[in-house]
């Protein structure tokens, strides 16, 4: 019987603090401005994924929480056919290596997180895609190399190849050669920054993020203006990690955030992301902020309602506690770090948004800065290449 | 007896169609870019003012909806100063007529509009406050001799001491002589503009307009872009309204509502005035629009959650029809015009919108372009010089 080869790899979701939003190559995936997340923790947040490829397959294809996917897009099949020329050249090189780039792929991945909570999962998903494969084609490509591929997928995906704090390059060149992921720092650089997500429900979803985002390059002037703000907000951004200077971090990451939304608010016609639940997040981590007498808690928001709020492990007590007072009843507070959980300035807090946040919170989710995606032997197709079904 | 000097006039609200957010001299009122309204029908919403002066008086004085007001402010200070300087002129060209400037002033003012609605009343009110005084002292100042006057005591009340379609050109000298209200076209021109109001009951107040502002001029890039991009949208909309193009109107009129909420967004920290009762007016009248295949209606919104909607008359059906169809049980569709409303519409609308609008709009208020301040001999204060109350 034909072999069945396999590689298996978990990567992480990020949450950018400088916001990637418009392309200038909407094909290759190339950005209108550089781009800065936060690596989160696979121990809370991960896609896992197996890449397998044998004669006995005989198309290539896709698995994902148990529902085959369409991979005939052509941002799929960029990803697929850029490693498959990779192994190529591996293979000319050696011609004792099997020649798995002719083989089809079958590949398998799960995310340990509810897809309904509305996270962004295409970028864990597309890091873990290519990872996956690249392991199993036993690529010597470095992660910046990978992320070249991976931003072809999806654009956020290049930044979940690497653990820690993250920038997105937007390069310059018109093949998109130079537009890659590099590490700012690792997590052990600064591994107190602690991430609460409040997922919220949401009942109308807007336009989907690939079109709003070409929407705004084509009708907003402020997107104009943002491309300008970028690059000085990037190295500020850079300077703050570099210097472990939570207040500078924290103001960037909200202004960043804000800058984002006004562009989408300022396209024609407008998009709409965030809803009352994420503004009541905003007053909350304000007035949280007010009490403590300087930034401790900095939200962000994606093309969605959730909030992601931005803290210190030191400064848990005064964000997680004070928000576990609040909306404490809610899924997702089992296994809160930070024991001493205190509330006492829970009663400063504007008592609309208090009672927004708890209709419109559905769960959170604690987490942290996290680690690279993670090879690891725990395949999720079998050694006949079936599918393992959990 | 010492005589009762008296006269009185309504001024209109204005709803602007370029918005005005931003001041380059906050003591001045001096703006950062011009901007352009429609003035509303006094016949729906209006402020009936009765200046009077006497040498019974002992005090300035301001009673509005039968409240005393401080008039100590300095805005309020600078209108009276300047109106009654204006008066001096002309006592002093011609020794023969009362001399009423150096009489005290008491001024009773009336809004035919509940105050609970959040509607801007201080620009009717600073308008009717300086026309009414103006009218007293007999000043020979035209409309925007006085608008220099008006916009001293609120920024946008210069612009409803004009009927139609005014803007407020905001002028370049250091003293703000050349900052001034001028008549793009009178209502006779384009007299079927019709705007309906959504009146949104909103749970929390945000940052006032002029605290607002200035942080916005302080903290926000893209307050520069709109700065930039103000002039064009003028000259555009101008051209618009000269040649009655409600598409070229409406596009403009809703890309600026945006614009100036971007910004506000833009502002560190950031400020919101829309709701989701709001959002859900944005998302129906793009659904209108699209069932009708044209821009046949036009949001707008202030420094709060209500929606302007502008549509012309021919138009009614298609915009108040479908409005009605949805929220018709709301106060204040009494005297609609257009008897014959349609709403085959109504189906294609988004159904979260229309239940958000369903539970957020309080009432409606059906308007429509309107002309000038009207002096009228309905006084406020009787023949004694005592306040009528009603």
């Amino acid at each position: 019987m034909a072999e069945i080869y396999r590689a298996s790899t978990t990567a992480p979701v990020n949450i950018a603090v400088i916001k990637y939003w418009g392309k200038r190559d909407a094909k290759l995936n190339l950005p209108t401005n550089s781009s800065l997340s936060v690596t989160l923790s696979q121990d809370d947040l991960r896609t896992h994924t197996t890449a397998s490829c044998s004669a006995i397959y005989t198309t290539d294809s896709l698995l994902l929480n148990g529902k085959d996917q369409d991979i005939s897009g052509a941002r799929t099949q960029a990803c697929l056919r850029e490693l498959r020329s990779l192994r190529t050249r591996l293979e000319n090189a050696n011609p004792g290596l099997p020649k798995l780039a002719d083989l089809k792929l079958k590949i398998v991945s799960e995310n340990n997180f509810p897809t309904a909570a509305g996270l962004a999962s295409s970028a864990a998903g597309f890091a873990a895609l290519v990872r996956a494969i690249a392991n199993l084609y036993e690529l010597d490509s470095s992660p910046t190399e990978l992320s070249r591929i991976a931003r072809q997928g999806s654009g956020s995906a290049c930044r979940s190849l690497f653990g820690g704090y993250v920038a997105w390059e937007m390069g310059s060149q018109a093949d998109g050669s130079d537009s890659l992921a590099v590490q700012v720092a690792p997590v052990s650089h600064w591994p107190e920054m602690r991430a609460i997500i409040l997922v919220a429900s949401d009942k109308q979803k807007d336009v989907g993020s690939t079109a709003g985002m070409q929407q705004t390059v084509a009708t907003s002037t402020f997107m104009k203006q943002r491309v300008l703000d970028v690059p000085t907000r990037m190295e500020e951004m850079n300077k703050a990690i570099q210097e472990k200077d939570f207040q500078a971090f924290a103001r960037l990451t909200m202004k960043d955030s804000n800058s984002f939304h006004a562009t989408c608010l300022d396209t024609e016609p407008p998009i709409k992301y965030m809803n009352e639940t994420s503004w009541a997040a905003i007053r909350i981590v304000e007035a949280i902020n007010a009490a403590a007498g300087k930034l401790v808690a900095a939200y962000t928001f994606d093309a969605g309602p959730n909030a992601v709020i931005y803290h210190l492990e030191e400064d848990a007590p005064k964000v997680t506690g004070v928000l576990k007072s609040v909306i404490g009843d809610k899924e997702g507070w089992q296994g809160a770090r930070g024991s001493e959980i205190q509330a006492q300035d829970a009663g400063l807090l504007p008592p609309v948004a208090v009672q927004t946040l708890k209709d419109g919170v559905s769960r959170v989710i604690l987490t942290g800065v996290g680690g690279d995606p993670v090879k690891i032997d725990d395949h999720l197709i079998d050694a006949s290449g079936n599918a393992i079904v959990r």
